[in-house]
């Protein structure tokens, strides 16, 4: 599967211009979910410039709120995320974007960040795991 | 159908320690899913007291960063999130709630933030609509 852009560079700009970054480092929330599954994989980041270069190139971007710059999801990893669709929210401050993910999602090994042998899990009901 | 809690007073302080609240007011970031269709309904935030009242009622309840203090999702609107599902991330700062929404997930009246009528849809190839 070939990444395929979502908008031409002045579209990306009008919607990047269009969202409130009230976030950390001044950013939205993107919350990457499988586009096959519809599992959510993890939550992240986005500043202008990777909602940008995500709608351009239709690989995620997100803003690193620990390194303080842009990064391509897999640029070390090889673990891309093909994005297919990229929704906004009714307030502008959360985007979510339908991916097909390449390996693994998460920096742990697990295919989603939620879970991971860190996460937890509770249940209403009777199953239970993690912590408890 | 009735909410269920999802963990005991104790149990709820544990994970609500454990979590790591580095958003907006000391916040930690809460995807809102639809545990039918699995759509994501909208993106929210959760202090600890969130967190407990959260999984001890089996009613979703967020922070507000508008009006800083913690709401039960619901409470004048009577669109209710019970809550089946409640799930951490590899580093804690991010939690998913699969819930069953009565009503509208969204203030606007649509059922999910992403559905509202000031979202923006973009995919690859040639489906579009919204702003553009």
């Amino acid at each position: 599967m070939e990444p395929r852009p979502l908008a031409s560079a002045e579209e990306a700009w009008k919607i990047a211009s269009s969202l409130r970054y009230r976030h950390i480092d001044g950013t939205v929330v993107a919350v990457a979910q499988d586009v096959v599954t519809k599992d959510v994989l993890m939550v992240a980041y986005m500043d202008p410039i990777a909602v940008v270069l995500t709608l351009t190139t239709g690989l995620a971007h997100y803003f690193s709120t620990t390194r303080k710059r842009v990064w391509l999801k897999g640029e070390t990893s090889g673990h891309y995320q093909i994005v297919k669709e990229f929704r906004t929210d009714c307030d502008g401050d959360a985007v979510v974007l339908k991916v097909f993910q390449i390996g693994a999602a998460c920096h742990t090994g697990s295919r989603s960040c939620f879970e991971s042998s860190a996460s937890h899990v509770l249940k209403s009901g009777e199953e239970r795991r993690g912590l408890l």
